[in-house]
Order: C-alpha cells, then sequence, then structure tokens
C-alpha cells in the first residue's frame, strides 16, 4: 500500500542516512537534495527507491566511499577536468556543474568533466541548476552496459541520458532529462508486477527480435542474453541507428575528454566476475550563458513562446493535451507538495531497514506496525 | 537510368552554376564544397539534386540573396551571434563555425548562432569541419515546421538535425547527423516511386494514427493533414517525446540565442500564404577544444576504442555488420571515388536545364542525347 511522506521529516531522515555512513554533513545535503529532486518530479525510479540498493548498498560494499576527495586536475578558462576519488557521484557532480557555471558566466561557456566517479542519480539535476542562472545546461553519463548498438544484441552501451534545460520566462525551464534507451529496466519490473507486456521494440533479444514478456526478459537482462533497444527501436527502419548513435555521443563525451573507462569495463564485474569492482563512471557538465548571446531575457522569452507555441498545437483525437519537457515533472512538484511523497510497500521497508541499521532511533514512521 | 559523373567536371560546373546566378567565387566555392560533401558521402537526399530546387530556385524567386552580406551583431570571447541577410545559408554557417573553432583554439570552447539564414545544407559538414581541427563539434539549424508534438497531429517543428562529431584516431571522425524526426519527406518520395510503403510510425494522420501509403501522405503532408513523427514515433510508447524534445532542443538552440523565427514563423509562406517569404533561418555551432581536456591525442584514442568496441559486438542473427556513426558515409565517399558521382534522371534534367538556363554552353554531359 502507498503511504505519503512528510517532506521535512523524510528529507531530514535522508541526510541523517547519509550520515551515518559516513557522509560529511555538507556532502550529505547535496545527494539529499539530488535523491529528493527525483522524488519532488515524480521520477520514482531515481528517487527513494535508490537509497538503500544503489547509495548505501555500494558504500556498505566499499564500491565507492562515503567522502568524495575530488579534485580538479586540469583546467582552462572554459574547460576542467575533476576527478571524483570514487567518492559520491552526486557531490563531485554539483561541484562540476558549479564549476562550469563559474565558467560560463566569466567566459560565456563551461564544460567540466569528471572521472573516477560513482552514479551520479538524475541528470536533469545538474542542468537545471544551470538553467536557474540563466545558463543552457547540458549534461550525461556512462553507465553499465545495456543498450545495444544497431544490428548487435549485445548490452554495450548504458542507458547514457543525455539532458539539456534552457531557462524560459515561465516558472520552469524546458528541461529534458531522458535515457537514450527507449525505456530503463525499471519499467520492466513495474510491468512484470502489473502483469502488462513490454511494447514490441524496446527489448531485443538473442535472436534479434523484440521480447515482451517481463518474466522472460528481467533473467535475460542479468545473463545477458536481452539488451535495451535504443531510442528508435531495434533495425534501422524506425531510425533506431539514430538513438544508438545519442548513446554513443553520451559515451564518447563521458569518456574521452578524461581518459576514462567505458562500455563494457564499466560492467561493475571485477576480474573474477564478483560484483564488487569500482565503476570509475564519467559524466560531463556544460553550462552556456545566454547573457553572452541576445541577452537572458530575450533568450527565456523565444524559448518560452516556443514551448507555448508547442503546447497549443492541434492535438490527435483523443489527446487532451500536449506537454513540454520539464512540465509533467513541474506538476508532479505542485501535487506533491500538496499530498507528500507516495512511497510504496518496497520502498517503506527499506526505509526501516535503514533507519534500524544505521541506529536512527529517533525517527518513527507512520506506516511501521 | 543512373549515370554516373566525372567529380572534377561536376565540381566545376556546380561552381559555375552558383556564379552564373550571382554567388562571388570565394562564396561559390564555399556552396560547392558543401553541396558536394553530401554527394561524396552518400547523402542523396542533400546533395545534387537540391542545387536547382533549393538554392538556385530560391536565388531567382529573391528568397534568399546570392551575396551573404553576414556581420557578426555581437560577440564576446567564446560566443558570437551572426547575421546572415538572407544570403547563402552555408557560406554564413562555414564563417560561422570557422568563428566557433578559433574561438574553441583560443578559450576552449566556442559557440556562434546565425539568425535571419537560408537552407545550410548537410548539418555533418560543419561538425566535420571541428572534428578536422581536433574540436568536439555540434550543430543544428531549424526548419520549415514538418514534425508533429507528441499527442499532436500538427506539423510545428522542423526535421531539425542535430549533428556532432568527434575526432577519433581513425582515418575519419565520429560524424552524426541526422534529422529528429525518423524520416525525412525525401524517403516517403523514394518509396512512392518504388512502390514501397513507409514504415507504420514514421508518419501521423489526421486522426493521430500511422499513414502508411507514399501516395496518400504525399498530398496529406502538403495540406499540413499529416506530419513526420519524432524519433521515438507515434505517441509515448516507444519513446516519441524523447524525439520530439530533441526536436525541441534543436528548435530553441537555434532561435533563442538570436531572438530569431521559429516554428510556423518559418512556414515559407508569407501573408497571403504564398510561397515567396524570406525563411529567416537559425542555426548553431558549437566548437569544443579536445586539446582543452586531457589532450587530442588521448581523446581521440578513447573515441577510436569506443567505436571499435562497439562494432565489434555481437551481431544480431542475420545482420553481418555493426556500423559506428560516419562510417557507411566514410565507404561512400571511397566508393564514389572510384565510380564518379551516381545521378538518377530526373537530377541529369536539373543539370541540363541548368545549364541551359545559366548560359554555360561550355558544358556537354555524357548523358545528352
Amino acid at each position: 500500500m502507498v503511504v505519503y511522506l512528510n517532506w521535512e521529516k523524510y528529507e531530514a531522515f535522508v541526510k541523517d542516512v547519509f550520515m551515518a555512513y559516513g557522509v560529511p554533513e555538507e556532502d550529505a545535503e547535496i545527494c539529499t537534495d539530488v535523491l529528493l529532486d527525483a522524488d519532488w518530479k515524480g521520477i520514482d525510479s531515481h528517487g527513494a527507491n535508490r537509497l538503500r540498493p544503489i547509495y548505501i548498498k555500494r558504500i556498505k560494499a566499499g564500491i565507492q566511499s562515503a567522502t568524495t576527495d575530488w579534485k580538479v586536475v586540469k583546467e582552462t578558462p572554459t574547460t576542467a577536468v575533476i576527478d571524483g576519488a570514487d567518492g559520491m557521484g552526486q557531490v563531485v557532480s554539483y561541484h562540476a556543474m558549479k564549476l562550469a557555471i563559474k565558467k560560463a558566466k566569466e567566459y560565456g561557456m563551461g564544460m567540466v568533466v569528471v572521472r573516477n566517479s560513482t552514479h551520479y542519480g538524475v541528470a536533469g539535476y545538474y542542468t537545471d541548476m544551470a538553467a536557474k542562472e540563466g545558463c543552457i545546461g547540458a549534461s550525461g553519463t556512462n553507465a553499465r552496459p545495456s543498450i545495444a548498438p544497431t544490428h548487435s544484441v549485445e548490452p554495450k552501451l548504458g542507458t547514457n541520458p543525455f539532458s539539456w534545460a534552457m531557462p524560459t520566462d515561465e516558472e520552469f525551464p524546458f528541461s529534458f532529462d531522458a535515457a537514450t534507451s527507449i525505456i530503463q529496466r525499471g519499467y520492466i519490473e513495474l510491468w512484470d508486477r502489473d502483469g502488462r507486456k513490454a511494447p514490441a521494440g524496446t527489448v531485443v533479444g538473442a535472436d534479434g527480435g523484440p521480447m515482451t514478456e517481463p518474466s522472460e526478459i528481467l533473467p535475460a537482462l542479468v545473463k545477458g542474453e536481452a539488451a535495451l533497444a535504443p531510442l528508435g527501436g531495434i533495425g534501422e527502419d524506425l531510425g533506431g541507428y539514430k538513438g544508438y548513435d545519442f548513446a554513443t555521443i553520451v559515451e564518447i563525451l563521458s569518456a574521452a575528454p578524461q581518459a576514462g573507462n567505458f562500455l563494457s569495463m564499466l560492467s561493475g564485474l571485477d576480474e573474477e566476475g564478483k560484483p564488487t569492482a569500482k565503476y570509475h563512471l564519467g559524466h560531463f557538465f556544460i553550462a552556456i550563458d545566454t547573457e553572452a548571446f541576445v541577452g537572458r531575457e530575450s533568450f527565456e522569452k523565444t524559448a518560452g513562446e516556443i514551448v507555448r507555441e508547442l503546447r497549443a498545437a492541434k492535438k490527435a483525437p483523443g489527446s487532451d493535451r500536449i506537454y513540454t519537457a520539464g512540465e509533467k515533472e513541474h506538476e508532479a512538484r505542485q501535487e506533491r507538495a500538496k499530498t507528500g511523497l507516495p512511497v510504496n510497500k518496497s520502498v517503506q521497508e527499506d526505509l526501516i531497514w535503514l533507519r534500524d541499521d544505521a541506529g536512527l532511533t529517533q525517527y518513527k514512521f507512520d506506516f511501521e506496525e
């Protein structure tokens, strides 16, 4: 059963959890802010559900460090390479985008790449940081292999999100944050629970054809006998090579400017095939100051007019609304401000487990029996 | 019947055609180089077939000017806004990317946007310019409305290409140049001639469903009663909103930094609905110097290793090869160096028409009767 958490209490709890496992307070605030950004936006695949199985589990397993001794290893007026020292991906990424924005404010543009990092949360958190400062923001990261190249059945590329945000004259920016695959694994788990099929074309099987049965897809993905299809689907008919190319662009931008790991190196398995290896992920962060062109106000007005004209386009019969990127997330934020954060049974169990494991006895949850 | 043209003679002819209609010699060389880039790469939708119906027709109709009095209207260390003065899009775009590269070489990054421009040819020409100089290149342009937003049936966004090129340690760069729709109109014309159907999901009809019959699609597109689907297809099932968002990113980057025209303003129709209006297209050009990170050689090595690992992935049964972006174009170039440029009957007629209209009596074609 879904219950609704009080935001203030949940936020304090998440921060205390990070600190309990060794994350310094200032860093714990960043990690909390990134995690809650997904919760607020309704991106339930990257919020509360990730706290235990991704971040805390990996800290406990020694795959990533709770402290983040990041340092700039090369810098020019507009660019920098930062080493994330296998710490918290969110922390180094926050500082990386901060630096990119600072450079953009000074020189017009900034691009910072990060090496030796870990899972950085929702890409849109960082691009939104740029948009809030009147900058165009772009970011991406590589990840564990899961997308098969066009004409291949082997998971090679990560779901490699390519996020872009642009300031507008509205209350919220144009904010695009999506994997370059059609779907992510989390959807398949959801469909499995709900007894639904995966749309044909989202997952490619070992025979090169579509797989649609979630109960068959999930074990096949684990064994590498199925892979996610890139945006555009399997083969070339619906432009699958374009999604594959976008995933490759993100892979190159994430790894090549910092001489980092890529593709199969990111499997998370050590030489003996055990899931204990450090990830050494790479990310990139770009900020471009709109003030450096015709000015922020003018940019925001044009961008706003574009999204408004798109929303006002003629609707398909049976569709009652046309959205632009970031709009659904903006509405989720408003809705959830009223309701609190909805969490399902599995997340409730995670929170209790974390409370007990971390010894945060001051917290009691309404949903406890 | 397809005939093969001698490259040297064809190149000289194209340049003479541009000059005959008033394009200054230096500019005619750029226009020729951009047009032939498509011909060499096998992108037959953007090469010889475009010379008469796009460029020369528009110059003759006064929609664009043969001379290009471009000027920089704003500049910072890394950015610039250029006015294209309704001249040749290729000319202002060439100079815009040149300037972006110059800024990248000096400051690490450069971004130049262009206003009041016209059709700029293949986007990949400009990003390849960056890659040849050891820079990451990105470019895009807005265009006449043809893509319907997700949940809409109205053509709103241009096919808005989003091109990226990266230098590698191979003979040719990673070079991605594609529309953010699944297909372009040219494909439908081709399928119509060949008696083939359009794959379901590439074109959306007024009822919100797929159209597959080219002979019905073509008149419907003209009347605005059909639209191209974004990459990812119709609706949200296969991620169509992601392609729609990429098209929107290109629309915003093309128009907002230069306060330019966008969406329905780019229909090419004047107030009375006549196809005589100037386009006032916008483009953007980004160059990022790989030397500003861990160094060009290192970048190229990593990028090269990524594309090689992708090509070596396990093939789908029945597929005999996995390509990376730019590879097919590289091979077309090698093949066409041997064969000459293949041109069909319709292009042959165009060339004869242009020769006669321009009075270039010194040219005789082998295919003339």
